[in-house]
């Protein structure tokens, strides 16, 4: 979003101004006319959305502009205005919840008032403001406390409804004398406006909040997988020479690593995700989403499990960015194992991604098993290389009783290597030499990066058994071979 | 939050139920009853509020239920109530956030709508009701978009505001004939019900937005703590007996460790942090807050460290429930130092939150040198054993080369100890045994487990400079040594 920054404003540039300053302001409004274009171009459903809610307040004010239903309906229509105003949501399920918690509340809302209004009729004139009053402060108090309550926190609205609907229409029914009518035509200007705003909000290019949560969860499976592949490149061709200076940027903040920010919004996710399923919930089966209760909950299990592996990506990412690195040297002989481990994961992460995007349930066995067994090759690396992790100088005598792996000899011939310019670097610059124990401690930060990165692949079971989960629920099609 | 999974309601036992039933309806109530008294006790600033909600409306309406106000404002007070409802949040801040938005957005509506009136009061009968109609679709398509840009998105309300009082003046407007008393009326209701609004929540007993900021802060420095402290105990003392069953259990969810949830909803506080810090914003200088332009976004920058630091303990975390596990014999060699980082850790942790609390700026740096030097001790003594790490079974033959720290004679019979229970199991229960790499990525784990704590530490030193960052800007008191 490139217009997290951006301010915006209306800026009209006087006659008056000095010339020079003309071209500037003009430059300006273009380049806010360009932001703004972006942004639209970015999800047109947000020019949609704006269209639509246009219409719907155009529609409901023709009420009362047009001569004929105003001489039906009078002034109380605009309330209604009020419902549009405030009902029309996003989604459709967000603005059935809302309209939900409107209705509904108003209803209770009416009945009560209607009731304590008789209830204080009935007690003369001197108890009957008395009762009102009352009355009022216990609504008020009871209905302020039961929102708070953590079970009817998303129908928090619906409380504030209730409060001011009913003292409304019980106030008004005071002055009138008549809280029947007061209520019932309130409550008719309420469905007037819950309607138009459910009408065109369904009808006219719906947005919907199951869709968008099916899109959202499958774009988390993909910002994770990148992620994961930027930071084990990073890694792996991290030469060193950029290390001093990371540590000193402001943490959390690094600009040459987009997809590390789309993971770490992945992990602030789980309140959208909650809200989408919630809205979605209210939507009629619409689209691919034909299931009459479409397990739309399962799709914030997901999300958890998706979670769940986002932080092994952080973690690995510390140790990227942590103080001590192990030797370039050291990693690039892991190098291949690493690589084959992350890309498997990647692209079984992607693939479960792609699954769920088409609706489709695959047989992933085969990239499991292939995931797992890249996943132990890197581990049988790490194991017969151990003696390096542990101290990189001191190359055991006993390293033949280890089992060597099948290509054990390349790895020598690297070790080698790795070692001849180990000894090489530390005769050209001596104050550079670490001791021994630094240098130790510095190669079991590769063992820790393996380590967690053989726990990420550990933690896709569960994502793949979600997955799975989900397919079941949903009914996803399974593709003929 | 015992009430968290509670539900609530209102069931009135009625006379004509089978006599058997009585009882349990009437346990059940109690059991609610209780629920609710423990919500309320938990936080006795929830039922502040409810009693303050209570009187606001009370108040607002006492001026249409009393004859002499009544005479003076008559019914164009009800569009107070309605902003005593809308208006009145949990805290002084959100009140006054929410009190500017609708105060200026109804401002802003007004005078748009008595300009727009106006010109189409000239423009003749025919083309007024289209002019007012075409200003009604744009005001409603700009503000909803406006409203979807990130930067706008905490004012969603004011717009709201700005497109129904603007409807609701032009369209009565047009039917009273005069936009201009329609537009007056309106807005010195909404400025009673908002004075009202402000003046009881900001009199009695003012729930302060910073005030919360402030604990909710300091609450998460301890939940990390304990988080931290409450893994690693449980690390240290694991003998394995229970694993199998950990790997089993849904994901997150674990039931024996109450801190690891509450450090998780750390990771998830960004939020609600910042919502807090938007609401201090707002507030005047209050009990201890006395500076007028206090740093409240300092909190969400110390919460950002804070977080970083979170990510940590979610990691130790994932590898106290990884399937490859190091053996606690070995866990156990390492457990002074491992507990004595863990405790300074934790110590300098609760000691940077108790001084936010206190708003005191004591030096710390003996403190953060201690927690310094206990991880270099756990450092140096993985360095010293990183054979031990590398593979269990092969001490090599070189190890009287590696530098022993003081307590090495301790730790070589700990070793010996270590290896002759290794040889006993193995001869015991010959089919337990596992494959030697298996045993050495199994040691490794403890590597990663250790690095990830070490790294937690040199994320401390993030913390305690933003603390440090904070206590000058907030200018907290230097504490007399």
């Amino acid at each position: 979003m490139n217009g997290k920054e951006g301010s915006f404003g209306i800026k009209i540039s006087s006659n008056n101004d000095v010339e020079g300053k003309l071209p500037e302001t003009r430059n300006k409004f273009k380049v806010w006319m360009y932001k703004i274009w972006e942004f639209a171009k970015e999800d047109t459903n947000r020019v949609t959305f704006s269209l639509k809610v246009g219409l719907a307040v155009l529609l409901v004010s023709l009420l009362i502009l047009l001569q004929a239903p105003y001489q039906v309906f009078s002034t109380s229509i605009i309330w209604s205005i009020l419902t549009v105003a405030i009902m029309f949501e996003y989604t459709v399920g967000a603005t059935f919840h809302k309209g939900f918690n409107r209705v509904l509340g108003s209803l209770f809302a009416g009945v009560l008032a209607i009731a304590v209004a008789e209830l204080a009729l009935m007690s003369g004139p001197v108890a009957e403001p008395i009762i009102i009053g009352i009355s009022i402060f216990i609504i008020g108090s009871v209905t302020s406390f039961m929102k708070l309550w953590p079970t009817f926190v998303p129908y928090e609205y619906g409380f504030r409804v209730i409060l001011f609907t009913y003292c409304l229409i019980i106030v008004s029914g005071y002055r009138t004398g008549n809280p029947i009518r007061t209520s019932i035509e309130r409550l008719y200007s309420i469905a007037i406006g819950a309607i138009i705003a459910i009408a065109v909000n369904t009808l006219i290019f719906p947005i919907w909040a199951g869709e968008q949560l099916h899109k959202e969860l499958v774009k988390s499976f993909n910002s994770v997988a990148d992620s994961l592949e930027e930071c084990v490149n990073k890694y792996l061709s991290n030469d060193g020479s950029d290390h001093s200076e990371v540590t000193n940027t402001l943490m959390d903040e690094f600009p040459d690593e987009p997809q590390y920010k789309k993971c770490r919004s992945t992990l602030n996710s789980s309140a959208k995700l909650e809200s989408l399923a919630l809205s979605a919930k209210w939507e009629p089966p619409h689209g691919r989403f034909r299931h009459l209760f479409y397990p739309w909950s399962e799709y914030v299990k997901v999300g958890a499990a998706l979670r769940y592996c986002a932080y092994e990506v952080m973690a690995l990412h510390g140790v990227l960015h942590s103080e001590i690195q192990a030797p370039y040297n050291l990693r690039s002989i892991f190098k291949t194992e690493i690589s084959e481990a992350t890309h498997k994961a990647a692209e079984l992460m992607r693939c479960l991604g792609k699954d769920i995007y088409d609706m489709k349930q695959t047989i992933k066995s085969t990239l499991v098993r292939s995931v797992h067994s890249s996943s132990e090759r890197l581990q049988r690396a790490i194991e017969t290389h151990a003696y390096l992790l542990a101290s990189s100088y001191q190359i055991p005598d006993h390293n033949s009783s280890i089992p060597l792996p099948i290509n054990g000899l390349s790895k020598s011939n690297q070790l080698a290597e790795f070692k001849k310019e180990k000894e090489e670097e530390g005769e050209m610059n001596s104050q550079r030499i670490l001791s021994v124990s630094w240098e130790s401690t510095a190669a079991l930060s590769l063992a820790t990066f393996t380590s967690l990165l053989i726990e990420f692949v550990a933690r896709l079971d569960h994502l793949v058994e979600a997955v799975h989960h989900l397919s079941q629920m949903a009914k996803f099609q399974h593709e003929s071979l």
